[in-house]
């Protein structure tokens, strides 16, 4: 039981440390190489974040059910069977995750491992682009046939970073990883309070909405093969 | 029975709005960092829109059929099992939640919630396209093989977007929507009734096309797994 | 049988015009947005093409084998139980469909629906490409699992669009098609010759190698769902 | 025996070839199209570079398991069931191919057969990046369930090619076809010795990982089906 537990809690760790590689490192790329051109940037950033997210799902789903997100992780706690300590240390989990993702990518990229990010971000458009994004996700993981999330959790943000005004983060342990990133993906730490807390309404949002078309939130374990 | 209704309506409204707001949200998006490359704005708006309508359809699809489009409704009506009123009251819910849609992702950017689009579309080869979109849509659907109707829908539109010189609306609730986003991706008022004529006599050809292969218009029950 | 005949006919007939329409229209669409950024047309071009081929193949497989392609008819006439009458009847259709097609994509973009290409294309480097880009798409074919023809074509042709020089047709009834069309998609009718000529080298080839691997060229029949 | 060996060496040449021809000919075309915009050349190599992986493990992985890579090879031996003696003429096969493909590219596209990439590639970052990338594909590929490879590895090194400093290599067979290109998509030959180094490395990285997470490195026998 505790190494199960360890192997899960390593699955969040590895998981969203790749998580956050894939989305730093391919922004810090995708504005070296874009000459200027945002569009072009923000499509690549899609590309290998949309790559990313469908193989980490793959790869860690059947290990720790692959929340890589601490909404994810309270919302879907009884589907995958967490107590209120097994919450705790998945969201530490993550979060260390992210930051060493964070770290990873400036260290590939030559640059200080440790970066504060400079670019503000906020604002009600983007507040309420936080809230519309993570509610969605939490209704899009309710409702994802067996097998299906990897697909859909990755389609659906591919979508999202395009049609919210935030680029939908929509996860607070992406938002804290990509504090340390001063890049085109970074958010300044004044920033993050305010899209973490609307990313929590989010989660309220989804819930109600996924319980209103009939979600699966609890009795199927889920996320355990070993 | 009258809380399943209430539920397929709701997944209709849901869904509509969520599918607008994808597509006049990365319209904006597009539009914002593009500086005026219009194929890479409309590469960006098709690719969240082919995520989107893929992730919706799979979510909505076992509750409502995922229509979000009258012509779908009305051609298809035997197939989802929906009486005349059934009918009607799928496309109110359509088309309130294309309105709802676009004022969303209105908000998202910081715009006022309900604009007009002063953008002009049409003429013979617009008409046409929108014809073409629309039956290809129908036929599409008719033959899709069981489970295969997201992948399916999603990537025809993605073409359609690129291979109609309309950009493929091929749905009067998303032209409708569209007339609330002065972007992009929206359509003048002055414009939309031509384009639903069309859209309409695709949906006849899409028909007559799908009983010419072997199409399956009804009989099967689908989209209500509650 | 006669009626099964037509309707497979009828099916490559609608789905070689529905491919043409969705290469050509692509290629004046992606052009004319593209602003002379010819990789940001290709790419426009790029994934209409492979979306079009999948929806296709998925919704005409069933019925005609989906070839849409003569060369594809040649090879595979065993596992389609095609006669050879039967085989010049496909060809007919393919060219008819392609024609067409390239008529309605004009149409749709308010041109005169015949036009002739001036694009010459040629030279050894570009025939020794549509070899290379015929016989490996006999190859995809012929090793393909049970329905995963329509996902691997269309992910061929999209590779292959950029690794040959000469964007890969590896079909005749493609090179005769865009002949109709004066666009990026086009080919001046002197250039198709040699093209053809090319097409059926790697046809053999892609035997050949289809052969060395175990691949399935008949026995099995496909493509007459009804 | 022998000819079952002999056509899974062929299939691990071809298929390398084919690997290195999308690598290199996408490289070259998008190159020339892309008027000096490095982020829309390097998504375009992405787009053909995940589909020809897809379709090539697809088509070889069934024969030979579609290794492509001496460090998938040394790796996933007892999975593929090769002796030492096997391991060699693998990773023949595979560099062989390797040069063939690049030769291959550079005839479609009018350039000398053999030619020697002036590119160097280098520095902690990029080093740093090919133990990255490589750990990654082994984890990806000891995780993968069944008949999802193919889709798994596609995906991870559309996502590696912009998350990586390096653009991802991540096979030695790779980076030795590479050489023989001087354009968009080589390495020089100074440059190769680090980078073989570096994925050597993560191989060793990805076989802990994937130890670590449960991943399968053997006892069930793939690449075989005749």
């Amino acid at each position: 039981m505790p190494a199960l537990a360890i192997r899960r809690l390593l699955a969040e760790f590895v998981g969203t440390m790749l998580l956050l590689t894939a989305v730093i490192g391919s922004g810090i790329m995708a504005e070296r190489l874009a000459a200027g051109n945002a569009a072009v940037a923000l499509l690549a950033n899609t590309v290998a974040t949309v790559f990313a997210l469908f193989v980490l799902i793959e790869v860690f789903g059947p290990i720790s059910g692959a929340h890589f997100n601490p909404v994810v992780t309270v919302v879907f706690r009884r589907t995958a069977a967490l107590s209120g300590g097994d919450v705790l240390l998945y969201i530490v989990a993550q979060l260390a995750g992210a930051a060493a993702g964070a770290m990873l990518a400036n260290l590939m990229f030559d640059l200080p491992a440790v970066q504060w990010a400079a670019k503000a971000r906020g604002g009600p458009g983007q507040w309420l682009a936080e809230v519309v994004a993570t509610a969605g996700l939490v209704l899009v993981i309710a409702r994802a046939a067996a097998g299906r999330a990897p697909a859909l959790v990755a389609a659906y943000i591919g979508a999202a970073y395009w049609f919210t005004s935030s680029t939908s983060f929509a996860n607070p342990a992406a938002a804290f990883g990509r504090m340390f990133s001063d890049s085109f993906a970074g958010i300044a730490p004044a920033s993050i309070t305010a899209f973490i807390a609307s990313q929590v309404v989010g989660g309220f949002v989804g819930l109600l909405l996924g319980h209103s078309f009939g979600g699966e939130f609890g009795g199927v374990s889920r996320g355990a093969d070993q």
